[in-house]
């Protein structure tokens, strides 16, 4: 008999940022197993001003990062569209929900939309229901309320098949 | 004799928002007149992992509102150029640098890059370095350590002027 390396499970969070909606997503993985704990979204209210919905997605993600305490988190590398508009929205919220995770020490990882696709999914180019035909699959207990939450908990399934090498890349660098 | 209002002196940070290089300036205005206290800018490294880099802006603007103080801040409005990567990188930093006085419970305005033109050198489409001359004359005894710092000053002076109605404005909703 060989001796096996002792594994515990170590918690990811993904998240899926947006100004009007954030999705998280937060699973155990432990080998091959994938346990789904809990995911959701944060929605702030679309008449604030823009300071106070980066505050409201801050402190939303920075609830959850307290309440579930991952050990690691995973972000989508975002789409840059054609709209300068959206761009800036996108990336401000993207640079809010990246700055929680690093407040609390946690190590974030990127991955590009068809990294997600083909991790989840089997291939690149998949259709956003093809992900959530997944989901129900790799992770039976998980009933996200947004797409941005379902999208999030994606995201956490690529950084369970990808974390030990992307761990090593990309850990947040000690300041 | 007429009685005239009480005034206080009112202390004012402007944040020039980069991921290379966010500026800061902090004045006094009371009445017309302004005083300058401080300015500087948050260099995060470049070779840092993206969330080192906004954890770094964070900190840094977290400890200039620590040590100043100010009652109010004013931003940029980033504008929008074509190049969609560019335009994400700096709507990060942006978010993060509004995020931080919206921590502080700090108020925050936006201004237009042509209004930071007009108010400080009486033109819309006034070249940098007349904005360079006008911080000589309307804060002496400044000495910016970058042309964002020099920025965030000019923006800090329009908001001292705009400030009146511009707080009533865009004061941060209390969430």
């Amino acid at each position: 008999m060989t001796s096996q390396p002792i594994r515990s499970p170590v918690r990811i969070i993904g998240i899926d940022p947006g100004l009007r909606r954030t999705g998280w997503g937060v699973i155990e993985t432990e080998g091959n197993r994938l346990v789904y704990i809990a995911c959701g979204s944060v929605e702030p209210p679309d008449k604030l001003p823009l300071a106070s919905r980066l505050l409201a997605i801050h402190e939303g993600l920075a609830a959850v990062l307290g309440d579930y305490k991952p050990a690691e988190a995973a972000v989508e590398q975002t789409f840059v569209n054609k709209d300068g508009a959206a761009t800036l929205k996108l990336g401000q919220a993207r640079g809010v929900a990246m700055l929680a995770p690093a407040m609390f020490g946690i190590s974030i990882a990127e991955y590009a939309p068809n990294q997600v696709k083909k991790t989840v999914v089997g291939a690149g180019h998949a259709e956003k229901n093809q992900i959530q035909v997944m989901l129900k699959i790799l992770l039976p207990k998980a009933e996200p309320p947004s797409a941005d939450a379902a999208d999030a908990l994606a995201i956490a399934i690529t950084h369970a098949h990808h974390r030990q090498s992307a761990a090593l890349r990309l850990k947040v660098a000690n300041l």
